[in-house]
């Protein structure tokens, strides 16, 4: 059989080992292949093919559910279940995507994105299906970086005092999350990877037996019986943590063995309560490049298959923001020995571990953990460090309430930085950096900024580590800058709440903010081709607004179009409306960003032509003002 | 020496066991006399009267430094830092705090009104003490009941990761948080308790060695020798979770014995990298009725000290909307065995001791584990469950990701009811349910509501389980409706994003929402007055705003006003603003709310007269309007 055959994965169920290991072959080309041409996860996928064929052979998919943690490991489910011959158009727009999706299939039960969540839904389901009389199983499978999430260890708390309600946690244990894990948990999962429990304890026991002078090389079966009391009363030590929170803890198995994986799928899921199948996997398994650089191609744009190596590109590119944040925030720590750098399991992608590399003991580590990671920051803001926490915006979602209670409540200096602001292209709908302004902008005492280009970016992080009266945040979009002249030192801070302009003119005020302030000079070109004249402010600031700049220009001008990539519920444009509104300039306003709608994966440019964020959609929208529209000089 | 002397905690060093003890014994008296004036928390403060004593005669509080983890159980801190002579001033507007605060005094490191945070901010203060080359002690004192938020796991957890970094865990362990603890977790600790472990594991081990028929009743030296090594062997069984996390576990010990807590801490100062010390305490210690009622008396109205009763009130009260929520809620489960109540350890506030009590298989306590109570959710609504989570509005932020990714992108019908909405009096800045409009209203597909009284909060709660399409949050105010009529049965659910006009008025249009329709009509009556008549709208969805009804009026009437009890940027008059400029209605709008600032602790009224929230302020603010700004007729 060949896995384009393969459209329900209940198909799986007659397959010999034999056949199994030839799907899981065909898997791992298919997976590379598509991959080498579309980009995306690389790694995660191929750890878990034989993980995956041994769990779905043991299940009956048709009322079994399986929810998988992030769902970037995910590809070999979305093979075997109906998406082979779509495969091809992962990530692309209208195409399969790279995450889960409850509306791509009937067995993509949860979708995710973001780390940690999979047990708290896979034990909702679970606890349904008991409240509903009904029989299925749920397994919940999870990364080892996935568990240093507080929201998983809440679950693991929660299922483990249920013992009547059935739930198998698969533990796809791969020594990583993106980077190699920290935490005290994961040196246990280390230690027990090291040492196979029952063995070692048994030999050591056996050993320490036969060294007392009346028992000699045999033992008495009483010493034996003892001995086996012993191990029980030692075998806690390994898997002790999940044992002692009430999960029955099977493990470390060999992730890549179909055979020790099906019997032991098989034996777990005739236990009774919370189950732990702790398997020991190798990310970018069957791909020697991938398996040698597990950081480098735990994701991937387009790449040569044959050598790992990314495609050439057309034309050389700007650098990227992330690049020239690190490359900045490095080259300040160095002189300023406060600074420490902050990342919840993202060096590579925010860039921080260039500071790690020159400046280790000024890089903080903490996981998957982002609560942790801003209330860490927050106790070292209160004995006068400067943390910067670099946080995509997506992820800082994950301590709202520690930005609040810890950080603007008590009003510390914290900065943070937050990378993947706006559109983010193909990993759709769950890191669409799109709430952040919103979410931020409303609670006191925070200062909200965003960089027009990558020159800006450097001195606005000048001015949020030089800025000490409380919590500031700036943000900055995915991808290269716009290629303008950077400095090596010497930025000077920006003053905190005032924008510039950019460009006179009478007709209509842009408004831009951030990565839409270049877009808005744009537009003013194109408006200007029409004999409509803009005058366009770069606002730098949505928290303090300027309204001493933006007020008497609203006023004079009497037509304003605020632009940001954001949306536009709470965000950057509703800042000035309330702004003008409170100054009691009651002029017609037209707020460009991204509607209250969910953003799927697409290209960058692609999501922003579908939302009008182009630089000629946006004039076009502001030339239906002028036919539509009188201005109101206040 | 009086406690009234005490004015430095480093007083307490030169003091006997037999002055401590007085000085607990004076504590105890001024803790009860002052909460049975003025209410607060009762049972967390008696239970670790010692532990905070011994702790203290341990350490250099001129440099060391104590995070106390939520801060309701530190009034005895605040007694021996200085507070005793202004203690009764208590929760009182311009008094004391009920948490700490970093701007009361200058020992309270940290203030904190969640749970949870405590490890995080120590180990931040650690690592900065740390790299500063300083050296002083950092402690954390975090409850049982705390311990099982996800975020004080990864604390732990990354703690646990740096054996170089000293800190001391100290762990009150209560068997409570709010109500009794649930979780595996508590489970293991409950064990710990109850089976001493030294003491236990070598009984057991010397029983069972003296059954060998060749070892008699007496141990040989070897036999002795291999008893210590199993000991050493079996020890991680208790304490085992935060050994295998890296942390040198002591305990469990006697929390209101000064010599063994002295000596304990004496010790675990000693020990180099992450300590964690186990202390058992009685919450309520010392005061009979609360120990004999730990959750009634967590936290307490103004009582009778004698008899543990509550004051008799002036006169009779309507329902609290708690009430009003529980009752009705289910009376509508009785009938429906698909809704579900979740509470993140919040049964009694929240009034889901109800459902519990009558339906406990409808009822989930998940702990303080609000984030993991979200994705659970999400996963019963996967299986057509109607999940209910009852989070107070202050906690809901705990779960902000798990609101964006697990409910709103994938449209899952989970009803959030936000208790504690808007100002909430005592608890203060930490506990102000004033940020939820904004945060949740820039989350596409969700539908925010709030009921104007009791009678109509009866109505949104059918009208939120009724409602499939996909999430809907209701959000209601702390204390006590208005007592209008409520029906027992038969609620009609209200149509989704339809306001009503409750008065009519050609000169000013209120647009309340929630909480302050009754005072827009309050205000209404005093603008008619002085010859202005307004009219009046309960709005009662934020989103989708009822824009067929506003639109219109704004336009008709031209002068425009918001009233809502939440932060004003990004809430409700933020969403009535984007409204009408989307709609080209560019009338003078003023908002209503709470301003861009912290709340201190007050009585509500005290608070809502300070931010201008009460009708004859309203209403001078609309006057004013009148000789300031002329109607803008679209």
């Amino acid at each position: 059989m060949h896995l384009s055959e393969i459209t329900h994965p209940n198909q799986l169920h007659g397959l010999s080992i034999h056949q199994l290991k030839q799907i899981a072959r065909q898997i791992r080309e298919k997976h590379l292949e598509t991959v080498a041409a579309t980009g995306g996860h690389l790694g995660p996928g191929l750890g878990v093919v034989e993980l995956t064929l041994g769990l779905y052979q043991t299940l009956d998919l048709d009322r079994d559910k399986v929810i998988w943690d992030v769902g970037h490991q995910a590809y070999p489910h979305k093979m075997i279940t109906g998406r082979y011959n779509t495969f091809n158009t992962l990530r692309q727009k209208d195409g399969v995507a790279g995450y889960l999706k409850r509306c791509e299939s009937k067995f993509d039960h949860f979708g995710a994105g973001h780390a940690s969540t999979s047990i708290s839904a896979a034990l909702g389901m679970a606890l349904a299906r008991d409240l509903k009389g009904e029989k299925f199983k749920v397994a919940a499978v999870i990364g080892d970086g996935a568990l240093t999430g507080g929201m998983a260890l809440e679950a693991i708390n929660h299922a483990g005092h249920l013992p009547k309600t059935n739930l198998l946690v698969v533990l796809n244990d791969n020594e990583m999350s993106i980077s190699p894990n920290v935490g005290a948990l994961s040196r246990h999962l280390n230690k027990m990877r090291l040492s196979p429990p029952m063995q070692f304890l048994t030999d050591n026991l056996e050993e320490q037996f036969k060294q007392l002078p009346f028992v000699g090389n045999s033992l008495s079966p009483e010493l034996n019986r003892l001995k086996e009391g012993m191990k029980r009363l030692a075998v806690p030590k390994v898997g002790a943590v999940f044992e002692e929170l009430g999960f029955t803890y099977m493990g470390p198995i060999d992730g890549h063995n179909l055979e020790e994986l099906i019997a032991t799928f098989q034996h777990a899921h005739k236990q009774p309560g919370p189950v732990l199948v702790h398997v020991v996997t190798t990310k970018g398994k069957g791909y020697a490049i991938a398996e040698q650089d597990q950081v480098g191609y735990h994701a991937q744009n387009p790449f040569n298959l044959a050598t790992g190596k990314p495609l050439p590109s057309n034309k050389p590119k700007p650098p990227g923001y992330s690049k020239v944040f690190a490359h900045t925030l490095t080259k300040l720590a160095e002189n300023n020995p406060k600074i420490v750098g902050i990342t919840a399991a993202m060096a590579t992608g925010t860039g921080l571990d260039k500071l790690q590399a020159k400046l280790p003991k000024q890089y903080i580590d903490v996981g998957i953990a982002e609560q942790h990671a801003v209330t860490l920051a927050a106790g070292l803001a209160c004995e006068g460090m400067r943390p910067v926490c670099a946080i995509y915006s997506t992820f800082l979602q994950r301590a709202y309430d520690q930005i609040i209670h810890d950080v603007c409540i008590q009003n510390l200096p914290v900065f943070f930085c937050l990378d993947r602001a706006g559109i983010v292209g193909a990993d759709g709908p769950t890191h669409q950096g799109m709430y952040d302004i919103a979410y931020l902008r409303c609670i006191p005492n925070m200062v909200l900024m965003a960089p027009k280009d990558e020159g800006e970016l450097q001195r606005m992080i000048v001015t949020g580590v030089e800025y000490t009266d409380g919590p500031i945040a700036m943000r900055y979009p995915r991808g290269n800058g716009y290629g303008v002249p950077l400095m090596e030192e010497g930025w000077e801070p920006l003053p905190i709440g005032k924008g510039e302009i950019l460009r006179h003119g009478d007709d209509v005020l842009l408004l831009g903010y951030g990565s839409m302030v270049h877009p808005a000079l744009q537009t003013a070109e194109i408006l200007h081709e029409h004999g409509i004249e803009a005058t366009v402010v770069n606002a730098r600031f949505a928290k303090p607004l300027d309204t001493e700049l933006i007020v008497p220009l609203a006023k004079q001008i009497g037509r304003v179009v605020t632009l940001e990539e954001g949306c536009i519920m709470g965000g950057f444009g509703s800042a000035v409306a309330e702004s003008l509104l409170e100054h009691g300039v009651a002029v017609p306003l037209t707020r460009i960003g991204i509607p209250d709608i969910l953003v799927d994966h697409a290209k960058p440019d692609e999501s922003k032509a579908d939302l009008g964020l182009m630089p000629a959609q946006m004039a076009d929208r502001v030339l239906q003002l002028f036919s539509s529209q009188p201005a109101i000089i206040g």
